[in-house]
């Protein structure tokens, strides 16, 4: 069984020939790095996920959290994971020195973490969540409020949760009830019921610090009623020390299919005692924070299901190499030799096909991390706005077209094994499991379409549009070679229909009842997601070209022709699949708006 | 949580309206039977399947079979479905009346195995591996053993398996190394390792009778040297009395992702007992006669996977009528009332999706069953062999389609759910792991397409073909209404595109290396299938047009335009995916095949 994670010659090529992250050492803010110090700390992850991570991944699968007497059991290999995690400085990596930071590009940790989730997506789970309601607090936060958790939370001692969904309130948080009482001493009295809250106790840190959505009583219906508050599962004095409990009690663990390890639990705020909560920001701006901070965790479960199914390919590519079985059609000899099931046409095609979907997913998730990178760091304030503009466009495809086709590697993995991947002694069947989770949170794939085609298109006159086209028009110039140009060429023709059944869509959208265009957002999501990751697909076939011509050995022959095969798979495979949905939205299709629910 | 397995409306209709099963009565064999009869016995399944069947699918899955000091412990509810089964009939259901069988058609019996499979698809495997045990023993068998084995069987005394796989040999059964040396009291000795053998070992019956491939010392390499043998695991007196161990030991269970009631076991023979062997038919024919079941066996894999699929469906859509979120995307007031999640049009989509797929792959069996009952029973000589030949061509497509579209339609039954889909607090999620087994086992899909593309197509100068053109021909030309009309136009065009490519590759083939053409052989089958169920859509599409015409109630118009708009759905969202197919094998894409395995 291999213990590679990602391929380090791919990630290479991605990182630096691809997107040019060597360049990002230019600017003020990582100038004290350097492609060896990016290389370093990447090869620090991937160490550490294989040994501290991936070392329990299967075990924290068999033996999930335990609820007992209102806490919860655990492997203890959790705990020593997130500790490793924290005390290499990962939590705090890409903040300021002066935070205890190392001032990292995203796309260096988003490199990082792909080798983490690739190990272990339940533990990774516990340090990405106190990442995240960090970055919240730091950003959002009042200056006792940022003094008081997050120099904690850095460090590993207090872990972060995001707890926003509740029992009738998931996809529509418009409808939470959880209510917040304002008090004369400045705090709130939290009183509800939150599900599905990732990591929201666990028995690896000290404290853990709950960013919890409510509304303040009298505040506005729907989203614009919403707040963000800081509430601790231990009350928290000025000089960071833990003390009485909060008010925050575990009602339940809820088990899940997969990602067992990361506990998801029920929590109740305010049940067994009050539950004190501090305001963030202003009141009735809580979802519009939230938001803020949703590219980057939409890029963080796109990636995630990027790497599971990266993980998922690199198993079954070892199996197919070492499994022998049967023979090509053309032998008729049945007493020849069984060959590895990698010579056999129809696994190639499935190998191809992870190739195609867990590379390209990491591509595009990278190409988002770089996205971040220039919106915070680029040295030109136009191009910093384009890039948040272009970022916010491509946060639904980022999130959605990954957790899409990273468990459609998986499927495939499990394909390659055929009867042994169907046991749990063989590690793919968890990759799947575990995959399967990706297009259900941080917003359902469909929510994920409504975005795209009811929001996202249409923000600043398009403006996020405009600047797609113009940047993949760069690429498409840089084409190079009969098949280079090929691709360039349909893949050209297709934008262009895509962009006129865009337009068509739009028009409908502003003139008249959103309900029938929006009936086929999925649809349209399918078609832009291919589009953008066979661009991707061709920015690594022009980098690949080019690597080729000054490759001096086979092993770099190789990779740069696998990489071109695989782009081709991409463009005959995967590509043309749009042909459809450009006739449904051309359409209109109205068969499921039209579906009556007494017709079922 | 809805307890109905398989909608009975639909079965009805597609029993009787769509097949005309009502006829079948008219021929010798059944002329004891009437629909009330049939009725009766699918009302007994159904009844059955939820009551001692489903009341522990969950237990099962949760509490798997336990492998303690040699032996198999597992729940008793499984003996007692068992034993239920048994007593009433089914497991001798097909039979003659004289082996104390009911002579029921195998379309009644396809639709009664429906029920119990969707209701708990591992036990139901134990009656079924038994079924088709005593299938094998019934036709091929000589005196003898039909007498010792036979009756017991039938009436569930003993269980039956299928044991083929060996851990070198899975899909190529050339190479099974399992050996069998003749004695001069006429058994044979066996010695071997097999693995993957469902229902190898349990505690449900008092003896198990394995038929078992191996190969006689000097017999010719490859497939032609493989012989069948009945290896009861205790030696079985000439009075069916079980007595001494016959060798066969259980060396232990292997841990599912899903079928987890069904044990899976390695077993050696002869290793610490000597194994006696009895030869059934003629040596070096075993393959052949194990070919001659597999359409049985195949149809039962793809009904399998039809109805999992179909319980999926039944699930999701209680869910969605159900469960209250969000709103209409014209619905701006945030304090409106949140709407069932039926209303959202990608929720009815993801419905119809799997309307189309459970219910599409339903009638495909079904129509496989059919097809059956036509070889066995039909008057007409020449319409009994037109009935194998096309059975013997769509038996690929019967095993693969609904194998692959039955798990994409327990994906999205989990879809429907959201998170609460992701739990294993509700039911869909055990559905898809269930279901992940059909695309492998009894032949992967690949394997499928191999048969297809390389085989059954070219059989007896592709009269098998022929006669689906001519069989498709009645249905196109009674399609009725514009829409009718249009799908029927539709699939004449894609079908006819397909027969083109088909006589491409039949020629390539014919003439040169088959690897180039079999490389796509999956692609063919996407092709191949889609079109055929797209038939199974126009067949059902044409009875309820007729349908709609006399239906006297709402009840019965909102079935009928349910159909119709499934068809819909099929025509305009599935079908389609066949065109970039038609590219692919027109071209002889060969991307999969020049792919070098030192290039990934």
């Amino acid at each position: 069984m291999t213990d590679t994670l990602i391929d380090r010659r791919d990630l290479t090529f991605q990182l630096y020939e691809v997107l040019d992250t060597e360049a990002l050492v230019q600017r003020d803010r990582f100038q004290e790095h350097s492609k060896d110090t990016f290389d370093a700390v990447i090869e620090t992850a991937d160490k550490m996920a294989r040994e501290t991570f991936a070392n329990h991944n299967s075990a924290a699968d068999k033996d999930e959290p335990r609820f007992v007497d209102g806490k919860v059991e655990m492997l203890p290999e959790v705990k020593q994971a997130f500790d490793a995690y924290a005390q290499a400085g990962f939590i705090a990596s890409r903040h300021d020195y002066e935070l205890g930071g190392m001032q990292l590009p995203e796309s260096v940790m988003a490199a990082c973490n792909g080798f983490f989730t690739a190990a272990n997506p339940s533990t990774a789970g516990y340090p990405f969540l106190t990442t995240a309601a960090a970055n919240l607090i730091r950003v959002f936060g009042d200056a006792s409020q940022r003094s008081r958790y997050l120099p904690h939370m850095l460090s590993g001692r207090f872990s972060g949760t995001m707890a926003l969904t509740e029992p009738h309130a998931g996809s529509s948080l418009a409808d939470i009830r959880t209510s917040a009482t304002p008090t004369e001493q400045g705090h709130y009295l939290i009183k509800g019921a939150k599900i599905f809250i990732s990591g929201g106790d666990q028995s690896i840190t000290e404290n853990i610090v709950h960013m919890v959505l409510a509304k303040i009583k009298g505040a506005p219906a729907g989203v614009k009623g919403i707040s963000l508050f800081v509430v601790p599962k231990f009350r928290v004095d000025a000089n960071g020390n833990s003390g009485d409990h909060n008010g925050v009690s575990l009602a339940g663990l809820i088990h899940k299919l997969g990602y067992r390890g990361t506990t998801s639990t029920a929590l109740s705020f305010g049940d067994d005692a009050p539950c004190h909560g501090y305001l963030v920001g202003e009141p009735h701006q809580g979802l519009k924070y939230m938001f803020q901070m949703m590219n980057e965790a939409r890029i963080g479960v796109g990636l995630g299901a990027a790497v599971i199914g990266y993980r998922g390919y690199m198993h079954s590519l070892d199996y197919a190499r070492d499994r022998l079985q049967g023979r090509k059609p053309s032998e008729k000899n049945p007493e020849s030799a069984q060959v590895p099931i990698i010579e056999h046409a129809d696994v190639r095609r499935m190998l191809l096909a992870q190739k195609a979907y867990s590379e390209g997913g990491l591509a595009l998730c990278l190409y988002g991390a770089r996205l971040m990178d220039d919106l915070h760091t680029h040295p030109d304030a136009a191009k910093r706005q384009e890039a948040g503009k272009l970022l916010d466009l491509l946060t639904p495809v980022i999130k959605a077209w990954p957790s899409e086709y990273g468990p459609k590697a998986n499927d495939l993995a499990i394909q390659v094994y055929g009867g042994a991947g169907y046991t749990r002694e063989y590690p793919v069947e968890q990759c799947w499991r575990d995959n399967r989770l990706n297009p259900i949170h941080e917003g359902t794939n469909g929510i994920q379409a409504l975005d795209l085609l009811g929001r996202k298109l249409w923000q600043d006159q398009s403006h996020g549009l405009q600047i797609l086209l113009q940047e993949m028009q760069v690429d498409l110039k840089a084409a190079t070679g009969e098949r280079g140009q090929n691709w360039a060429l349909s893949l050209s023709e297709t934008l262009q229909q895509a962009v006129k059944v865009t337009q068509t869509l739009g028009k409908s959208l502003m003139s008249g009842d959103p309900d029938p265009v929006l009936a086929n957002a999925s649809c349209y999501l399918h078609l832009f997601g291919n589009i953008i990751v066979a661009w991707m697909w061709l920015r690594q076939a022009n980098a690949a070209s080019l690597g080729l011509v000054s490759a001096s050995n086979d092993e770099e022959r190789n990779f740069y022709n696998g990489k071109l095969q695989a782009a081709q798979y991409f463009f005959h495979w995967e590509l043309p699949t749009v042909a459809q949905d450009l006739v449904l939205l051309r359409n209109q299709d109205d068969t499921c708006l039209n579906m009556k629910k007494e017709w079922f």
